[in-house]
């Protein structure tokens, strides 16, 4: 199975550490591979603004690799463009970490608490959860007050804070499972889970993993609101030429 | 006030018509202008996808002119880009159709149905309205199977079919208020206004009329889930370089 | 246009005062005239007994009014008698605080917090803003403790505290936004904005901003729910004989 | 146990018939009166401004005749002042039709159906019942076509609508019981329960049987949105002076 | 009237105690009998599984009681079983402790809060509270952190804690009614509700004045998804045989 | 990987062509074994009271197959006993047809449609998709007027059924996926997914493929409502005694 994941920000060093996790998430016949956006794009994506800058390069992503990937994964956890995405990629199956680590959250425990850098992201994903259907299943999003930067300059710090955000939601909010909803050093999701001896969901590794389920058996809808746009309108319109 | 409605497709004949909607449909101490997206952009907004690739623009657009207009107005029914536009518009409010025109017809009765194009646009711009929180208001919601364009090229057809669509809508389904989430020629909505005895909304002018409201007496927040990016990371990464 | 401000309590020296507020924020083609209730009737609405009283005065003075002015605006956050005032206001638009304030305070920002006076007016609120939709978006209400008359009486403290909540809705609750649910004296909402660097919404400005939006380009509608009342049977049981 | 009825409308020959009907649903040891309004009240609720106008009487009577009662029945399927009943009864329990109907409905089913007399009726009952929690367990409400004063004029055409519109509640839409939202003649709920194979619940028992059931045991809370207004106030402002 | 409660644990001393609180609960003319279940079964209900155990054995007890009762009250808070026994049991009324008490609630309060033994039981009380439609209305739930063992090894402990977390659910979470969610000894509700000035409500008394509410005025449906199991095929399975 | 899959219903000649059909659906390195319930217990679970004689069985299969198997999946689309054995399940994932196969339908779809057996099935399997929070994506539930044991007698005439539904589910109610809630025939899924142009999900291959998903990489929370009932007190109860 071969299975693309998008990252949504500029080009960086970061890419190759995600593969790494990533493969080594991956089942044995699976076969990942990492995209990047162009330098000039956003390094991060805390802002809605940059989100929607990065969403249109996403969708040309998806759409050029559709036919030589089984599965393609979207990183970032707001899972930006994941409709368009959907609409888009023929025959090849979509998932996003957000989307993916919930109901996967759902199916391990009866609550979950969602850990994000800062709380300027909260409003948006707790909309997305409940969006998703699992607004009574959160016991709460817990924000470490690092934004992306800061968690890269700092692992640290942003790895402590997780520890004492998980342990809060765990005791205070009731929350049986755990989601990282921001970027953590390879292996820190299992030492987390050894720690606190709950489940701790990387979200890309459950992007991954919803995508390797779905992608051996099922295909995407194309009926109703999952109806592609017709290839001769966007030749016509020359919107993909590069 | 000076309010920019954006077009979020590429320009075409049709942004004058919308001007002259517009501008007789604003106040006196109004000033409206109409400005398009560059012509290598969809024509329509059908598609998930073409939305992903229209919603940089939009982002840029806004934050272009947000010095130099008191309010900004997202046209295309699914709202693209409002929160994305709404974080950078610096003190400029930022309005569009759908969010404005499901309020407005909440205070003119206790149903709405919503018309549409074709059954594609009913999955999210359905979910759209429940997350604006008037699942429970909305009548129904009804598609007249016709896309943009032949809309374009039959608007007497489309008339037509809006006409037989909004009356099941109030005969059927209970609607009291009935909100076009398509385009309509210049003066339609009285038009039918007058036909059923009920409001109907054209939500372009619904936008419009929402931000003259705001834009007089409020502004935007800049806190939580609206902190704006910062300018010096903008200028740093060269997003908006022209 | 001719907007008609109803203060659902006992006419007082208040009524002056809320005259001034509001001509101050209306546009400059608007007339504001403000009515209160006969002097023997609640002078708040803290009790929903009080409100039960007031609320066939609401009514009558909305059917009275109707032909005489563009809209009718309710006082009084709890929105009463509004779908009561709606059906008999013929083609007057009719608003209330908050309904108003809550639509409002959704394009400010993605989250608000309401301020009320007694934990007293909380499950009746709260309900009131569920119904409109809003549960998601309100990130908390809180009460300052204190009554109409106590604020009424000691303004200064009522002030301090709204300051005190207002910073605790948006430092711990994650409010953007925040509404003034309960009375406060005349740009005392605009004090409160520059201190907080946030939107503060006082709502009786809010439901008359809505009033203006409204009034000038639409007409309530008159069908399913909101059918009025025939005036033939109006007449036959004298019911608003004077 | 006293009960008193409570007909919210002018009194009429009907509150004879219903005092039969209750009286005849009343356990033995019930003792059950009814009361209506003055004489220039409306003699239906059909529309919100006729209920406005009986509120104030019902929370009148509520409170004068609290302390001769351990409980109080409001008529009429909207529940109109009982949150302004309850919050003035004393120890009294008050009960109300639609509130009652549908807490029975699902304890003696999965799904109900309301039928109602005219359309103009379901928008704000569809609200009251979603407010009660049962939004999900509600199959249909459902409309004869006929208002309060149809309903008198010709009973038997209201009852063979009713038959069919409760056939079709129970086959198209799923309801395993059916309540009247509407007056029907003495005994025919318990005509229509043979005829159906179904429970069909009249409102009006309902509240009396709920009732019955609280005035025994418990006592209204008198906390949080619960609490009365002060007696002091009311005597001062002289508000239920007679 | 005859009614069986249903004591879904083996039997234990406790069913004495059980009875006479019951007894003293019910109307003179109500015939109160309790029955537990074999004795290997579990002696509380803690844990899901248990209740898995305990509800074919329910299910058992209400076929073979129903024709001589008139209505069955299932103890135990969490409800287990209420959908299969309401099933089973011809024209005799089910009722349990959840369902009863929540809906009893609301007609007391406005918001209410459930006290229950251990945090363990949360999330599946509040899934059901909610199920019940009941989850706007719940102020919050609180455990005392005893189970049902240790509950009965130390009262006064408990009683201490029920008192404590009661005036927490009332003072911070602004609860208006308390239901009391696990077993007190014999009239300690009406002890706490003294104390607190608010009601309490047993659960267990709760489930049996609204079976006798119920069944002396209506019978279940039998349609739908109310449909019972054929006896044919009950018989030919061997289902109940002993 | 090996997975337990339990048909919760008396052994028959159909555990082997699940048998089948489940080891053609997994991966070639999970070893898939199907168990059956004790022959005198019910041969299919359409009645709720059915399922609790099951339900116990489920617990006991659970709790001694669990130190064997990495993944146990329950069969019968209402996923009776889930939380029940999950709880005992120790370190091996559970995962139930519709838990599993609404998850899958929202990640290929924005709206699916779910084919059950009989009317008699829609009300709790509704509630059950609302739980997990999937209720705004469900287009429709419809039945095909058959039981169980019909389906097994006239397949064809079930496939035939099944097809005309389907049909009407993506039609009429939008629905972009279908998932099966009743037992088919080898093979049909895919069949009727071709003749659709539509994702067509057998529920069971969902629940066994999420188990496999999920096994891998994750283990079940044992924290708040996930707490396992102490050994100790199990076998002190001798609830597990063979």
């Amino acid at each position: 199975m071969r299975i693309l994941y998008v990252r949504p920000v500029a080009n960086s060093r970061e890419a190759r550490e995600m593969e790494a996790i990533l493969r080594r998430a991956a089942r044995k016949d699976t076969a990942v591979s990492v995209t990047s956006l162009p330098p000039d794009r956003p390094r991060h994506l805390e802002y809605h603004a940059y989100e929607a800058i990065a969403v249109a390069d996403i969708v040309r992503i998806v759409r050029a690799s559709r036919d030589h990937h089984d599965a393609v994964v979207l990183g970032g956890f707001y899972d930006m463009g994941l409709r368009a995405a959907r609409e888009i990629s023929g025959s090849a199956i979509v998932t996003a970490p957000c989307e993916s680590s919930t109901a996967i959250a759902r199916a391990l425990g009866q609550r979950f608490s969602i850990l994000v850098g800062r709380r300027k992201w909260i409003p948006k994903m707790t909309d997305l959860v409940r969006g998703y259907g699992h607004g009574n299943a959160m016991a709460s999003m817990r924000a470490i007050g690092l934004g992306v930067e800061a968690i890269r300059a700092e692992p640290e710090l942003a790895h402590a804070r997780l520890r004492d955000e998980a342990r809060r939601a765990i005791e205070d909010d009731g929350a049986e499972v755990v989601i990282l909803g921001c970027t953590a050093k390879y292996g820190f999701h299992e030492e987390l889970t050894r720690e606190l001896g709950a489940p701790v969901i990387d979200s890309m590794i459950a992007a991954l993993k919803y995508a390797e389920m779905l992608a051996g058996t099922w295909s995407p809808s194309r009926l109703g609101g999952s109806e592609p746009p017709p290839e001769e309108e966007i030749a016509s319109w020359g919107l993909f030429r590069p």
